[in-house]
């Protein structure tokens, strides 16, 4: 049985710390490849630790490989010994695998990955299995460029019923993630077009319009809603959004400036991109009708996406486009294959169609709202609790937390490390210069489960 | 029943004037919606017609979205109304989305789909289920941007065995679909880059590198390589070529040109893209070794696809990176998510590892050998033979038939479509002026079926 001593640990949190001596001993050959691992449960005895720290060990040596599961017989080493010699640059190759890992966190308040034990594993499998056996032959059937009939109608049926979106299916992109379908709409409008973006906002959309060759100019956000005049005076054409839920301050856009926002489109003849990322989880409140709805100009290119609301992990995003756009689409860019395997849009089409994704979504909702009150409560109940202030709790996946501190944001982020805990300030995203005394914690609680929220919030008030 | 007199039929095919009857009436509204068609038996018994001709008519409703299939029970017609009413700009709707639609004829000899009937459905639903129910929690953690290291290590070990290419996983990115990685590699290597283009060469190249802002210049491919001179005045950078399957005329580089163009790429400190898009269709002789395998400088890019060998609607590609350009791509868009679904990328995995992809291409071989053959002895025993010729029709799933006819070959190709045959010409694959008279026809005979190859050959024969 493996044996650790836990005294040698010294910043890292429990599960860091097993991960990285498995590993070691992965690297250096003590574990040899197709050898079996101990049991979590057996383990997590042996070491008087608990099984979830095991877990998240297990969990993250998988993700880089080093370990893999067979089911139902356990985790065994990979052949890491082939993977090191294969490669020239030896080294840097397993360094810059485990690089690309993320989440070695008691908790990891930064992600906004969906739940794990959420996803509807049952009826998926008998929907992907339904479609195997019966569509045979349309599944090879290449999808159109704008994804296949079923799934464009389907979506266009939820939107009109829950979001009061009518379009038609044939103004409908479906593509392999939001980020693909921001490349394409940058191919579609221009590289010659000025787009603005949100600051503070999602470092990525930012890095996706450079790497595309359209890099964005930044426009203040202020409150609920990006700065109108700063807008006009940028001379930016594109604007890219997410009205309903802004990314990280959690505002959402009142309607009448909703209605500004169209009418800058509409003086300019330019677009609005709304990035509805995570609509569906509203959790209280009336919801505002999406920029989409109200715009009668053909001025805004809506953006959502399965990955908040099913899962990351399947990558299915679509974009519903202005009539001009969409012929513009089909004309110049209807050569385009659908990036998204025919047998996942038919799967996913009857899983809209059937009702199934419905249900999900209320299944979530009250998941996450339960998450989010469990988090609130035991925010509240804390000792500590006059020194925080909870922001924006009413939408979307995350909220702010303002604490009163001296903390500089990078010393929180620090300390934070030190406790196991990953979280992000909302300095983290401005663009230009960041304040960096804000104290503005960005939870995201989308990944926190039951079992480790007291713990979090116990760790995260000990470091202010 | 359904009843049509196809008396009124002009140059359409059967095929295609079924499709347009029914899809009249549909839009009518004679047919409404939720009726039950009659099945492709019954109707073709009815009409005097093949079941293949209803087969291909209902086929290309169901992509259109007119009509749809339910298991065990039969076509139905779709809720067409809705689909109408729903959108602004009614009628170019519908309009719009067939004109995406391909595929109305009797045999298309223009389209590289994979056969229909060898998708292993049964050992993939099989694997997807296994996947779905074993890995819960793994496939909801999200995939490294380059994708899961067990689909990386599975395809490093496929690339190993078969191709003779020895490269270790982190060097691997798997994508949605070549296009997608062009457009990635595009972005790794800078829009400020001089790209290079086979001419001939497929059209859909040069359209992605234009919409991703870096329009290629194109370099005359003569038999069995691009003109080295032409190369080294263009003043390129990075050149992308088929080495071991140039499309259309199926040449196939010889080892000493492939060290040309190694050398090229040395001196210009440039790269070369290897598309090896067909490579597992070698039918006969020696494979000549990838450029990949023989680059010591790590000057070559090697993309190649599961679109071939597998089927395209699942949409798995990947590309092999020199270790600089790995590093460079985790350090500046190592950002990106993976375009793959996890659950998918598993699957493939899975079956690249237990020997079920081994055993497909095998299968494939045999059912494209066996194809090639037969249309080869349709045409070698057609009484008009002499006035053909066949080349290179040795690898990848095409090759070429040059026939002595006045006809340009425009001409050519819309005789052949009153005739229900879609062929496209060597002379549509040139950027630059086309010879319309080069009367060499690119066959693709991997979607041409048992039943129809006699038909086919015999059309082809009649408009010469």
């Amino acid at each position: 049985m493996l044996t650790y001593s836990f005294s040698e640990r010294k910043g890292e949190s429990l599960y860091e710390y097993l991960y990285s001596r498995i590993k070691e001993d992965i690297l250096s050959g003590r574990l040899k490849a197709g050898e079996k691992l101990p049991s979590k449960r057996s383990l997590a005895e042996n070491l008087s630790i608990s099984t979830i720290t095991v877990e998240t060990a297990y969990s993250q040596l998988v993700a880089e490989g080093y370990i893999y599961s067979r089911a139902r017989s356990g985790f065994f080493v990979a052949e890491i010994g082939e993977r090191l010699s294969a490669a020239t640059g030896k080294k840097s190759t397993v360094i810059s695998e485990i690089c690309t890992e993320e989440g070695r966190y008691v908790a990891d308040l930064t992600a906004n990955y969906t739940a794990k034990e959420s996803f509807p594993f049952l009826t998926w499998s008998r929907l992907m299995r339904e479609t195997l056996s019966e569509q045979c032959e349309e599944l090879l059937i290449s999808s159109p460029s704008q994804g296949i009939y079923e799934l464009r109608k389907a979506i266009a049926d939820y939107l009109f019923q829950f979001r009061g979106i009518s379009v038609s299916p044939d103004r409908i992109i479906v593509g392999a993630g939001t980020e693909y379908l921001y490349g394409i709409i940058i191919q579609l409008l221009g590289r010659d077009k000025r787009y603005a973006l949100e600051d503070p906002g999602y470092g990525k959309i930012g890095r996706i319009y450079s790497a595309n060759g359209a890099p964005g100019v930044h426009i203040p956000y202020e409150k609920d809603c990006v700065d109108l005049d700063a807008l006009y005076k940028s001379g930016a054409d594109v604007l890219h959004i997410s009205p309903s839920h802004h990314f990280p301050t959690g505002g959402v856009t009142p309607i009448g400036k909703r209605y500004e926002l169209l009418s800058w489109a509409k003086k300019i003849n330019g677009y609005i991109i709304e990035d509805d990322y995570d609509s569906e989880f509203r959790l209280s409140g009336r919801p505002v009708p999406p920029l989409q709805s109200i715009d009668s100009e053909g001025r805004v290119i809506y953006i959502n996406t399965f990955s908040k609301s099913l899962t990351p992990t399947i990558r299915i995003s679509y974009a519903v486009l202005p009539c001009e756009l969409s012929e513009k689409y089909r004309r110049e860019l209807g050569f385009y294959s659908c990036t998204v395997s025919t047998f996942e849009q038919t799967t996913l089409a009857r899983f809209i169609e059937r009702g199934c994704f419905e249900k999900h979504l209320n299944r979530m909702r009250t998941l996450y709202r339960a998450r989010r009150d469990a988090l609130l409560q035991c925010i509240k109940k804390h000792p500590h609790y006059d020194r925080v202030k909870i922001k924006e709790a009413d939408s979307g996946l995350h909220f702010i937390l303002e604490i009163a501190t001296d903390l500089s944001d990078s010393e929180l982020k620090i300390r934070a490390k030190e406790k196991g805990i990953k979280i992000s300030c909302l300095s983290d995203y401005y663009y230009g210069e960041k304040a960096d005394s804000q104290h503005k914690i960005v939870i995201n609680y989308s990944s926190l489960s039951e079992k480790n929220t007291e713990e979090a919030v116990e760790r995260l008030f000990e470091i202010i």
